[in-house]
Order: C-alpha cells, then structure tokens, then sequence
C-alpha cells in the first residue's frame, strides 16, 4: 500500500502504475471527487445499525433520526445564510438538485412562461436539463461570457423576455473557477420578476455564500464537494418560491422529495457543513496558497503555459492552465504515470475527449482548449504535494513537447 | 445504553421510556427500515477516504470505483436472476426507481399509447407517480384485490387496452405481505404486449426473485430492504426495454441516471445483494417460524384477532393482525412504551392517521383497518424477542380493550 499525506488517503496497490525511481501519490483533482472527512464517517456512524429507524415512522426508534435530520437541515442552512431550515430539501445530490431547481420552476409556473436563460458555462447537467425541457415547450437562452469566463450582464439583462421563469448561472464555474457577479445578477433577475437559481456545487464550502445577501431564490449544494458522504445534495428553496417535485412518493421533505430519507447521507452532510462553516477561511486561505505557488512558478517556469479563468475572481483551490503544443490528455496520463491525479475538464464529460464547452465559450480555440489541464487542490494537499507537481510537470511538458510535430523546431 | 441482541444494536437513553420493570428493546418494524449488516458497511469503508475518486475521471483513481460499482452491479443482478449486468441500473432508492419505471416506460412510449394499469394495493409511491402522469394526459386503471390481497387476475386482463403501455403490480405488498402470483401476470400482460413492472421491495432478500422465470420486464429494488445503506436503490430493465430517464445531466449509468455514482452507497447494495442471497434462504426459514408461532399464538390467545393478509402465500417474516375494540395506534403505543417496535401500516402513510388503502382495498371496514397491526421481522430478531412480543401484546390488548367504551360488557 502506498501511503500520502498521513491523515489522508491509502490506495491500494498501483502495480504496473509504480515506476522504480520517485512515486508520490498526489490528488489534484478535487472538483471530481473528494474523500469524506474522518469527522463526518464518525458522525454517520451511529445512524447505519444502532439509530436506523425510519423517520415516518410513529414509534420511539422513528424519532430519533428526525431530530437528526433536522439538525442536518439546520447546519445545511447556517452554511449558506439561509433564514429558515425549512428552506432546505435534501436530495440524492447536486444533479438531482438542478433537475428539481430547473424542472421544479418551469412545470409548476408554465402558465406564466416558458423561458429560461442560463449562461454558456454551466455544468452539463444544467444544460441536459434545459435541452430536455425543451421537449416540454420550454425555450433556453444561453448566455455568453467573456475572456475570464464572467457573464456579460448587459447580454443577460437584454435576453430576458416576459415569459422568462428563471435564470440559472453557477456560483463558480467548475472547471475553470471563475466566480460570477451573482449579486448584480440577482438584482437583474429580481428587476425583472425573474427568479435566479444557483449551482454552487464548485464554490460551496470554498468561499462563503450567503442566499439573503446574494439574493438567491433556488441554489444547488452537493454533499460529497464538501467532503461528505456521496450520494446526498440539497436544494436551498427560498420562503416562497413555488415549484413542483420531481419525484413522486410518500411525500418526505415537505412533498418536495419523496422517497425514505437517506439519514446517515443527510447527517454526514449536515456534519461536512458543519466543519465546512468553522473551517472553510483557514483552509481557503492555506489551499490558495499551494495555489498561486502553482500558478506562479508554471507561469514563470513553463514557456508558452497560460493561465485559463480570471486571474483574481477564482477559487482560491482551481489552477487552470493551457500549454502550446501538448495535449491536456497526454499531460494527464504523463502526470498519472508519476501517480498524480489530475483532469482536462469536467468529469461528468471527461470520458467523451470532447473539448471543453466552458473554454470554447472564453474564446480559446478547440487545439487551445485540448492543451488544458485542470488542477484542483483540497484540504488533504500538503506542500510536498506541491513541491512534486512542480518537479514532475514541467519534465512530462517538456517530454511530451520533443515528441510532438506541433512544437516548433527552434525551441 | 440499552442493549438488544448482543449482534444488533444500541439505541441511545430511552429516559422516560425506560420502565421500573421489566423492558427490552425488540424491534419488529422490518418493513419501514433496516440496520446494515456490518459485513456491508466494512464492504462500503474503503470507497469513502481511500478508494473515493470519481469513476468519470480519466486518472489512475477513477479506475477502481469502475470496477467496484461494475462488481456491485453484478451482484445485484445475481440476486434477480438477471441475465446481464447491464440490465440494472443504480438509483437513489426504491422511489426514484419507482419513479424511473413508470415515468420511463410511459414518456418513452407516449406515441404508443396513454394507459397504465396498477393494483389498488400498490406502494403510495406508484399511486402517486400514477397520478402525476394523469397531468401529461396518463390515465391509470387500479385493479381490484381479493380479501387476501391477491390480485384477481380475470380483472386485470379485462381492463388491458390497445393503448396500455404498463402493468405495474407488487412482488409482495408491503403491508399484509400477500405474495402476487407475478408469472401468471406477466403471461396475462406479455400476451397483449405490454410491459411489467414489478416493486419487489418488500419481497426482495426473503423470497427467491427470478426475473427471467417470472417474466419481469422492470424491477423496483431498494438497498436498505436487503441490509444495505440508504439512499441507494436499483431498477432492472430487461435488455431492448426502452424507458426515457427522468434525472439528466452528465449521462452517468449509460445515460439512464446522471449524477455522480455514489459509489459507497452501490458498493454497499452489492454485498447486501451477495449476502442475500446465500443466507436468504437459511433466514427466512429461521424467521418464518418466529412469525408462525406469534400467529399462532396471537389467534390462539387473544380472542377477536384476526390475520390480514394470505394465510400461506405471505411474506415470510410478516404478521399481520386486526383486533376488534381497539385501535391499532393505541396498540402501538403501548408496545413501544414496553420497548417494542412495530407499525399499523406504511411507514410513509403513518403519520397521516388515515386507515390504510391496501386493508381497505381487501374489503375491511374502516374502523376493522383501524384496529390493525403489522409486525415484520428481521434476521436479528430472536426467540426471546417473541417470548417477549407475546407476553407483552395480550396484557397491552387487554388494558385496551377495558378502557375501551366499544368492547362488549359480557367480555
């Protein structure tokens, strides 16, 4: 077994993965994927065999998990400012959670219109709702940004109509971490009687949101993106706001998401927010350190190496780069040999070698979007991490350049 | 903390629950929720800090959650006698697969035809689905039960139309665990061309399931009914059954679920489903007969008792009774007041106090319903636990019964 930083991850043997010289097993990839907190697993365990009643139902061991459960709610709402736990639905996850936000809005309100709008770089779930909304005789503006990835709000103003429901922008985006003008955003949407859902699956649990100061009326959160258990998300649902479930059942969380509810899932989030909530500053400002010391050295170090998104309106955990002349996979698979795990892209798209809608919506060429890489840092990233990309990045570039036709001859 | 049977579980202080006398926590409400078994939740341990990537990604850590969820899927397929792995499709529990099945199959098919046929002893999550498809322009025929609860097939094959699309009917009901005689079914619909789909909820992990023998085309499957976690279900297609899914995004589980796989929760439903079925049979067959000597013994000793549900083709770990002069929630809480738990019906129907539609769909009066009681074991039930169960419910019936103003004075 090979061993990373202590508190953090065992994986079990790489086998053909593990060279004889240096192997130091490095996740950048956090955006994908992150492992559950230590806390959180102690927290959920108690609700697996010993408090496993069901909450519907009326005898003492029904009781129990709806305290926990309320708990959850209650943390779940503290992390993002929300006025009432009420207000927040657990669901089976962030795709789930965009399905009810965009579905729930549009079915429950097409007497009033049948028009959204959402910006070009939304997650792919965003934009396979809106395409299969379309079936349903709803229409989807989307909405350009610029170089950095920010939406133009005059573009946005002028595409609502009135038959506008809602608009549906992240929080930051996921690939490249731009983070958007949400509140200038929520003003245009709320001038115009539109309502503004939010993905913050990206930002949650990196910078602090706040859906009364950034006047947001739906926003997705996703558990395991703030190191919970997979499989939980919620669905924050202003006081108000009136939308239609899309899942039909026993009537759990209010009617809006029926099913038995997932308690150990739902307390395991709850817990994340929790730490989230005490923790995010300190581990933010740390992540970003590691950071811009990645960012700064493969700009100054790495010939033709760009920085993709906005240079200061970015996650403080998201390094995005673009190289000339290499592919971003070829990148990836020469760092994966060297036991560091990386992305191109989403990994929702990952397997499709497509290139990336967000960077082709910034401007870049595909070629330029196909030489990208994506890091991601997490909480479990120690310096040594950083210190090893930094060693091993530039020799995989510059191998993979001698190889490559596209590289030019004088270099 | 109390302690149960030394294998099963703790529950926290019970405070004024707890009496001077004699109290043992017997847990009797199989049916609304399970503990996992701890062989699954060491299955499910290493997907959640070690092995957590997500399996979208390209790197060396997307790898291994492949092949886990390729293993779990395999395993559930076994256990329901599918002929292909790829017939079962992960979800987030019984009611969204619930959902997938009846939406699926009728959004997918619309051009087809506009009707479904359901029994009118059915889970509220299909008659409620049911009902939501009534907006799109379904319409939903309920066929009626006998007194036992079984589906009275000359019926059902008279209210199939040109334009059914699907007949959804319960492996077992979850209430009086009356067993369909689901081959005889699917010949009826096969022979008029129309789908099957079968919630084997209550009946998946305690009677063989062979969805090739009895002619399935979808199967509801949830994870906690076999000892798994929560949040996690699966549907089975029959390969070539085309459904529409009903969550979009990223395209995950062959385009038919998006979202990130919750990887634990699948990896946990996999070793429920292995252990299921090797044990299943030595189970049952140990908790069937705790379940016949509490019928026996109920019938026997308590005067005015009746059994719900089929004397013989019933689950083998429900008992279901109705006592005259009584109400079946003052039985309950009295029961739990002793420390034992159990149901008068659905968990998710509980709290609304109204009498069950499945007692009354097998022709029991309202008030008859009222009086009822459900009792579910489960493999951490033990002979104790029913000596305890029948020393306790004649004495709860009992002090009911004479401070009832409907019982008989000659009594």
């Amino acid at each position: 077994m090979l061993k990373g930083k202590d508190d953090f991850c065992e994986v079990p043997d790489l086998g053909s993965l593990k060279q004889e010289g240096k192997f130091r097993l490095v996740y950048m990839d956090y955006v994908s994927g992150k492992p559950v907190d230590s806390r959180v697993l102690e927290a959920m365990n108690p609700y697996h065999r010993e408090i496993f009643g069901n909450p519907s139902s009326l005898h003492l061991l029904g009781d129990l998990p709806v305290e926990a459960v309320e708990n959850a709610r209650k943390a779940v709402a503290d992390l993002i400012g929300a006025k009432d736990p009420k207000e927040i639905v657990f669901t089976s996850g962030a795709t789930e959670s965009n399905n009810l936000a965009l579905k729930g809005v549009c079915f429950r309100n097409q007497n009033k219109g049948n028009h959204l709008i959402i910006s070009a770089i939304e997650h792919i779930s965003i934009i396979n709702i809106a395409k299969y909304l379309e079936k349903f005789g709803f229409k989807t503006t989307s909405v350009g940004v610029d170089k950095y990835g920010l939406v133009n709000l005059d573009k946005l103003e002028k595409q609502i109509r009135p038959e506008t429901l809602l608009i549906s922008i992240n929080y930051a985006n996921n690939e490249i971490g731009t983070i958007e003008p949400i509140k200038e955003i929520s003003k245009i949407a709320h001038d115009h009687n539109v309502l503004l859902h939010v993905d913050a699956v990206a930002a949650e649990g990196q910078i602090p949101i706040d859906v009364q100061k950034d006047g947001i009326d739906l926003l997705t959160l996703s558990s395991n993106d703030i190191y919970g258990p997979r499989g939980v998300g919620a669905l924050y649902i202003k006081s108000g706001t009136m939308i239609e479930p899309i899942i039909q059942g026993g009537g759990q969380e209010r009617g809006l998401r029926s099913g038995t509810e997932n308690v150990p899932g739902i307390v395991g989030m709850g817990k994340a927010a929790e730490i989230a909530k005490k923790e995010m500053e300190s581990d933010s400002a740390r992540i970003q350190k590691m950071r811009d010391r990645i960012i700064n050295t493969v700009l100054d170090t790495i010939d033709h190496s760009y920085l993709n998104g906005h240079p200061t309106l970015r996650l403080p955990n998201n390094a995005h780069f673009r190289f000339d002349y290499v592919e971003g996979e070829a990148i990836l698979l020469g760092l994966n040999m060297r036991g560091i795990a990386v992305s191109t892209g989403s990994a929702c798209a990952a397997k499709r070698l497509e290139p990336s809608h967000v960077l082709i919506a910034t401007g870049l060429l595909k070629e330029e979007a196909h030489g990208s890489l994506e890091l991601t840092l997490g909480k479990y990233n120690s310096e040594e991490d950083v210190d090893y990309l930094l060693e091993s990045l530039p020799q995989v570039i510059d191998r993979l350049r001698k190889l490559s036709p596209l590289t030019p001859k004088e270099e």
